[in-house]
């Protein structure tokens, strides 16, 4: 008998679901079920959903969108797709998400600062692709660093110096891997409900009371307009919540790199500079607003505000460097190492380091007004700091320290860069490096943009 | 380097063709030019594009659409995609398509007739599938009939008889193959663009210079809706036309069966009847009416209607039988069956024959006002004649037979239709069945509507 499709595939007066009849439920706007996202989430894990069949689910929701509801029921019927971390009651267990920017190396200081706090920080972090760099490439720059942690080696981690930062297992959200390679070659990477349910998921299997989000926008983020950042962010915030996690996002401008340095072992050393409550006062903002955040959120302090002044007090008094100390002994790196990165004054003849430096000569005059984040990630990526390519090498010691930044003065001549490198510059490189700065003769002041721009919660 | 992508995959100013950049350019809304689409069409043809990827084209080809230009170019790199016919320059090659109808058995008749005035009609046919039934199977319960010719068999078939009815050799429009599998299980089936495209792609490889297509619409149709078929027909001209096709579509009606047999022996016996000159005149009228068409467009006979005369001709004086029973011998069938089945009086005992024969009587008396094509097939479907599923095993010999069409009069208590079947009828089947006839028992008339509704030119 041909089976008639009056009614929404699933419900009572329908036999068993198939991924087919679902899609064709999805192509007409009809607004899926938990128990049909539940379906088609298993169908993704074990596999009875085929490619092809994954590949339409995942154009026909980046053409037909998600409710948040829709979206609520796949984040945690991804995260339900793997193990879920499972900690003691009375850990107060929190992370932060950063969308990917260029220079960003907050998480490096972050989770030690909030784990000296008391927070355990059981912080999964990615590899850098395209654009933006990756926190575990930076950590990968500090000799003998290891990624992969076992159970037992997180929760000793947490137990005992309050966090680690740690791939992603293949036991957490499989559902997420598979969706997510496919979304890379089926050109679905930028949909909400995709984006926010992929961040989401990995965040809600670590078990993570609070999350705190730092949503960017600009030319050197993914979401390129203020309004998609916002968009995303609010999505973020509504998912999460759905999930039963305290979140807050804060909207953050990426047009200009965070610090002065790009590249792996150069901003492990920016990082350092942080926990010795010194180097850029961006990057400073950022570590102590986002940790304000998860410490409020988390009532370890009364407000966001004195959560803020906690995270400067530890930055200061080397407390939060200790603890980072603590954290690469833990992840494999050896005490003199660590003494060494963490001792009281900057020594980092451990870390890697390029065998070329070649500044970048002001052409002009005047007050720097301008930095193309996005100029300065791809002369990165030029010079080996990162991949275009999932299994490119990486070069640890090569990347860029800025000497000037956004409202600073440079005079004509003045080094405003040096690129750390081995391989030979080519001419293209140095062309395109010159195009990031853009100096204004005929002023003298500049006022730099906020960088924290607004707050979701 | 980061690649932008600014302009349109393909272009001059950006490096290769990939799939993801192409599908990115089709969410945008796009319209891929015919270089673009070659490319897809080689990718999935030599399968360089992931199961994944072709899934999430299809789905995305389904929700944006494609403009006719586009279809053009698909449907021309999907002729492309695999080996094309070719044939003696004089040759007249022509063909004619059906949307699917059930009972409808009018290549069986049309294919000979044609060939009898002149034309060579190389038919590649189908199974039936779902509701409605498949040429080929009407073909196979012909004792002895092979459905797959060697490329030299069908000249040979075409040059000495002028018609041959075979099933898709794995030569022909290789993508289409890949893409219906595929569309079968993304509920991708049921886009325009998409079905005009796997139609017109292999009766273009067939190389036919004039084609007929008989768009069906209504209850028994993939069609629901006259609007719905109104475009798809107007699109399948479209396209075949801009193929370099001859093209005429008729719009024609399928809320009630074609004829008055269902099944496969079945419509083999009324297709004969047909070649005799006789049988239900719906039928004459398609086979006939579509011929003319042919006819006309291929130069034949100066004008539609003497081309619908010359097929009434050849159908009464018996020569198009002729050629039916010439083809039965190029396919397979001994000339003792052939000439059995094609003689001037009907004699089917070489086909096969159901134990069972259980007539359907009529609850009242009236005249018959209606008769649901769809719930016939049902029942048709559930004696055994189609398939629900690709290997289901074929009953040739069941079926219906209806002794009573639209218009006619019947009394309670007499047989409208006889139910041909070998294993027991369950309760259902009967109750089903029943609910096909609506008898009126208040009038004594009933006008029949129109088969024919539209030409599209």
């Amino acid at each position: 008998m041909v089976k008639t499709v009056s009614s929404a595939p699933g419900s009572a007066e329908q036999g068993e679901l198939t991924v087919s009849d679902l899609l064709a439920f999805k192509i007409k706007g009809g607004e899926l079920t938990d128990n049909q996202i539940n379906f088609l989430a298993r169908a993704i894990t074990d596999r009875t959903m085929d490619d092809c069949q994954l590949g339409a689910l995942l154009m026909c929701i980046k053409l037909k969108g998600m409710t948040d509801q829709e979206t609520v029921a796949l984040t945690r019927a991804m995260r339900d797709s793997g193990s879920v971390m499972c900690w003691p009651e009375d850990w107060l267990v929190a992370d932060k998400h950063s969308t990917g920017g260029v220079g960003d190396k907050v998480s490096l200081a972050l989770a030690p600062a909030l784990a000296t706090l008391g927070l355990k920080v059981p912080m999964i972090s990615g590899r850098g692709l395209s654009h933006t760099g990756g926190t575990l490439d930076k950590l990968e720059s500090i000799p003998g660093f290891r990624v992969s942690l076992t159970e037992e080696e997180v929760h000793a981690a947490l137990a005992d110096v309050g966090c680690c930062i740690m791939g992603q297992t293949t036991d957490i959200v499989p559902a997420d891997r598979r969706m997510y390679a496919t979304r890379g070659v089926t050109s679905t990477v930028f949909s909400l409900p995709l984006i926010v349910s992929s961040i989401v998921s990995k965040k809600a299997a670590e078990s993570v009371k609070a999350l705190v989000m730092d949503v960017k926008y600009g030319r050197g983020a993914f979401s390129k307009t203020r309004e998609e950042g916002e968009q995303l962010a609010q999505a973020l915030v509504n998912v999460t919540k759905g999930l039963g996690m305290k979140v807050c996002a804060l909207l953050t401008a990426m047009d200009v790199p965070i610090g002065t340095t790009i590249g792996n072992a150069l901003e492990v050393r920016e990082a350092l500079d942080c926990l010795r409550g010194r180097g850029p006062p961006d990057l400073h903002q950022l570590v102590t607003h986002l940790g304000g955040e998860l410490l409020a959120m988390s009532g370890v302090t009364a407000s966001v505000n004195e959560g803020h002044e906690a995270v400067v007090r530890v930055l200061s008094d080397g407390s939060a460097r200790a603890t980072f100390s603590a954290m690469l002994q833990k992840q494999g790196v050896s005490v003199e190492v660590a003494e060494s990165l963490c001792g009281d004054e900057p020594d980092y003849h451990h870390l890697p380091a390029a065998t070329h430096c070649t500044p970048l000569l002001a052409t002009t005059a005047g007050v720097v007004v301008d930095m193309d984040a996005m100029v300065v990630a791809r002369v990165s990526l030029a010079l080996g700091t990162g991949r275009t390519r999932i299994d490119d090498p990486i070069n640890y010691a090569a990347g860029i320290i800025l000497l000037k930044v956004v409202g600073e003065r440079v005079e004509a001549g003045e080094a405003w860069a040096e690129l750390h490198h081995d391989a030979p510059l080519s001419k293209m490189i140095l062309t395109t490096a010159q195009t990031a700065i853009t100096i204004n003769p005929d002023t003298d002041v500049f006022k730099k943009p906020s960088l924290i721009t607004a707050r979701f919660a």
